[in-house]
């Protein structure tokens, strides 16, 4: 299916990012998914919360097994969460004493949220290397045109003359304060069990779920399964990503509106104007900014998030926050290639 | 790829909906695409802008014309749009001199917003069968336990008792005028040329665009690349109809969460607590209404639709209208479910 | 206080209205809620609902009541609505038996629901005379200026000439349409009582509710208590007439940033740059036109209005709907003054 | 006027805060940019910049000038920012040579964002306090009835029993961090002149603009005029801190519907059932929530800030900010109130 263009045959050419998209595949979530339930199953044998050999045999199935998608999409629809099924499935193929001792203490939202995470901090890694890339094109940018003439403009109306090092700067600053950003940015484990207590678990709940971090490299955190503030807070900093970028964008399709004081190599074709050079990217960039800005508004809205777990809330959270990150992405793609179109900035000084 | 819920092969069972999804598959928009350019020879062949066999040789081709979606897709990525690519491929498989004609006095934005019209039109009945479908199922029931007792609740804290077809109305009454305004809609051609003037096809312009609307069953009305408020006028019904049906779920929600007042049959599961049975379509509902809500927001940034196409503008209603449109599919969907799970509602009056 | 540029000493001379702001000031309020409770007992009355004198008292009261204030704003503070204060400061000044008869029958919705309706009948009819003027104005500059020359612009590049008439056409278009829609827009009365039953009205319910509609020149409607979508459809409507003068705005301002098309009177002043020209209501229609863009999503989150009345839902709608109305007044001000500042729209043909 | 509950003479008592309120009068924003004004001339005035004499002239009637607000609302209306008229009645008061002198470099930006982060430091201020007295109130809760049982609700449905300090903590935790990140937040000055070059100021730029900052009590930083982040970043967090808050008031008003598990003292009175006790402050937290979620889509769109400056993305940053610190304001108001209410929360153990 092709609903969202991010998923598109051919509309996500243009707005999608086949790199990132890969970490929102069934594929990869289910991997996460059974790298939880391995990693749990590990640790709790460890501990002596299930047997060992239990353990190694859920370990070893979660390794290379491959759910019947079509089982899952049915329960998903009934359930809401597709993890009793996987669950279902997983026992199924673990067989024997093994099977029940699969999944324990552990619930449906401690799964699929953990999953998020792992998927998560692999694509802030690349978003932050993109933002470095852009960045660097930038500076050099900044090396070849930065002491030309740019009229800089206020409200739509020439003001002063100014350089491109002035305008560039605006460009880059902050995107090198959002690197910074994403770096700090933590990715914790989530761990709570039926109702966020761990009851199950008992008196080694802490111990467990510190263990379970290290094993998956996520931060070691109380459950915060009803607070959501940490996935609002990351999709704030995408929003502000495509939206500084979103400027670039416009800035940009300004000056190529204007034609003098910018060169641009390429551009889009026209099928009623061969002679057109469309500033594509330019106009994306914007395209993307506002859609995330967008999209920003149902993020914080799944903040009221009822009890010990909203439903509703939450799997708002799934419609919203991974085509922002694809958004994201698409937008960091196109503002490096509009970058490397830049042939010319500015006017040089006589 | 599945960045999207509405595409993703386990999600979409919740959250999708495999009907209207379709019309949203890139077949279905280059089938679509397809006839406008084969009815747009037809007509102009007709009329003497093309030579007439020409026209039937386009026609013809277009019939069983199957582009190449790589292609489509690399292009798509650097034109922003998917015709002047397509348009290249049609006329390769055209051949000959009649390859001259394809696509003649028409651009990009004919061709893609005439497309969406016309698959929306065949949507919107859909939508509007599953109106009356829910708004039956609801009647259906008030036969049934209309004159029960339900306490009667304002500002979440029991008022006064009302009827169980008190409640029902209020369920009801929304959905029966979204029909009606579903009815009403048009869905008009858009054929304006490069620059919405029509300029190539000069003084038998508005024949042409007649003929065209009309054999393509679309209203005929004069360009409206820049004015998308038609556009904005169905999202926003949309968004009503999906939020009128939060509101049922949530009252369903609120209803089951109580206990007392309703029977719900089924449920969804839990991984961690076999004995429970959520109320999983309620809570569907009132995400769907929260993402739909949400989007309307983004369709409305875009009537700030620059000059005469703005490529920014127009490509944000691509991210936001199909992911509306099916998420309103899916909520008439659980709508439909969630009222046939309802084996009692309110209390019997003694 | 000025919290809202729109109520602010100075800032609402920017983008306030005046005129509309008006109909949301805290007398205007209370001056139709007055006018609700007045007619209300005298329909009341004339069908032996109350004592006809009491009726007649209440009536009379009503006509000069000036409740206190600070009274109210406490009250409202705990009560979270205004009208359980008012009736009883009412009844105080009504006195005798006649005061137990103020208020019968109705709830705080119904009052307050009713005079937003009796206003916005009001303020749509001064919209409607502001779009007509918009109109006129853009019709008077397309028999001045419509045969000159305008660089055609799609994707923010030059196209290909159209004429001045064919950009003032998708300006105008859509505000004749709005002004057809606003005109057909109905304003209900709204009448229920406790929980949408009007339960103590007892049989006489719909009668009754027929005179109050009449008597108050609304439509005649059973109860909407929870059932949002007039709002979301008035919203949405609102949003559509900023959002298309949006696009008038950007679109002067584009064309005043390139300077050779346009010539405007007047602009607004730099406080550093002295020689500028800001093109500053080209620039608040868009900033208007996002900002409404904005708020409608917020309506349609409160379409999710659960039960017989949702206290958090329906007090959403005070915090976006005012705000709304007064920045489309603005908006239509705004372009008004923007169009009549066009001394020249392209270039005369040779 | 009273367009905005916000600055309504009655419903701000329950949707506004007048502490907070008071930050956005026209008074405290005329008081900022005339500190910003004083501070500028005498830092000019020592630096060389500007003769001493007129610098203490500045200074001096800055300290107790008060302009002509009609003029102001006047002028606003036709410049699009107050500045340039401020200024020419600021130098009319301080007449002579010295007037020449006033708001030398500067430019209308970097006199409004200075003020609005004047002002924000110190709202931050009081927000970190009341965020502070709501944990306490919730540790206080925690101490009386923190071993109480309370249903564990998960998807609205009754799932595992959990203490009350369990859902205490998911209420708390989050309050605790936003303190942590208000106290983190930097109020950086705005000083760039006309194009963000401070072309006037020359080579002593980036010392006068450190001493500004210092004198200011605001952090040096190169202008930001065109780089919306940090607006971006704190409407952000009030988002956050409202969301949180929304999500303890939908608790409330759940578990006040449900009615066993909470005791409340006081609650809204109703003009139709004078026995009902409403949840008001519980359901304005809910709302209050998401209308800073629908906000912050405004915030984040004015990212797309276009050149050196943008009135239209500026403009609209000043229609959304002030009501959304409100609201957070009104939130922590509510929530410490709602907090205080709560006379009894779970059930005690046998």
């Amino acid at each position: 299916m092709s609903v969202s263009p991010f998923d598109h045959p051919f509309l996500s050419g243009l707005l999608g990012d086949e790199e990132i998209a890969d970490y929102f595949s069934a594929r990869a979530d289910i991997r996460s998914m059974l790298v939880f339930e391995a990693v749990l199953a590990e640790v709790e044998g460890r501990q002596g919360l299930i047997p060992p050999d239990a353990a190694e045999r859920i370990a070893e199935v979660c390794k290379s097994f491959e759910p019947d998608l079509e089982s899952l999409k049915a329960a998903t629809a009934s359930d809401g969460v597709v993890v009793p099924d996987l669950v279902r499935q997983l026992r199924k193929a673990v067989g024997g004493d093994a099977s029940g001792h699969v999944h324990f203490g552990a619930t449906s939202q401690d799964v699929i949220d953990t999953s998020l995470m792992l998927r998560l901090k692999a694509v802030v890694f690349v978003l932050s290397g993109r933002l470095f890339a852009v960045s660097s094109a930038l500076s050099k940018l900044d090396a070849r045109f930065g002491s030309n003439r740019l009229m800089g403009r206020t409200r739509m109306q020439a003001a002063i003359a100014i350089t491109v090092s002035d305008r560039l700067l605006a460009w880059r600053h902050p995107l090198d304060q959002y690197r910074d950003r994403l770096t700090q940015e933590s990715f914790p484990l989530q761990f709570g069990g039926a109702a966020g207590t761990l009851e199950k678990v008992g008196p080694q709940a802490a111990a467990i779920r510190g263990l379970l971090a290290q094993a998956l490299g996520l931060t070691d955190e109380p459950q915060w399964q009803s607070q959501r503030a940490r996935i609002a807070e990351l999709a704030g900093l995408l929003s502000m990503i495509s939206g500084s970028l979103g400027k670039i964008g416009q800035d940009v399709a300004l000056l190529a509106q204007a034609g003098d004081e910018i060169e641009l190599a390429g551009g889009g074709g026209s099928s009623a104007m061969p002679h057109k050079q469309n500033p594509v990217a330019a106009e994306v960039l914007v395209t993307l900014a506002r859609f995330n800005a967008v999209q920003l508004s149902g993020i914080h809205q799944s903040l009221v998030h009822e009890q010990e777990r909203s439903g509703a809330a939450w799997t708002l959270e799934w419609l919203l926050l991974p085509p922002m990150v694809v958004a994201t992405a698409a937008s960091l793609r196109h503002a490096l290639q509009l970058v490397g179109m830049i042939k010319r900035l500015g006017t040089a000084k006589e």
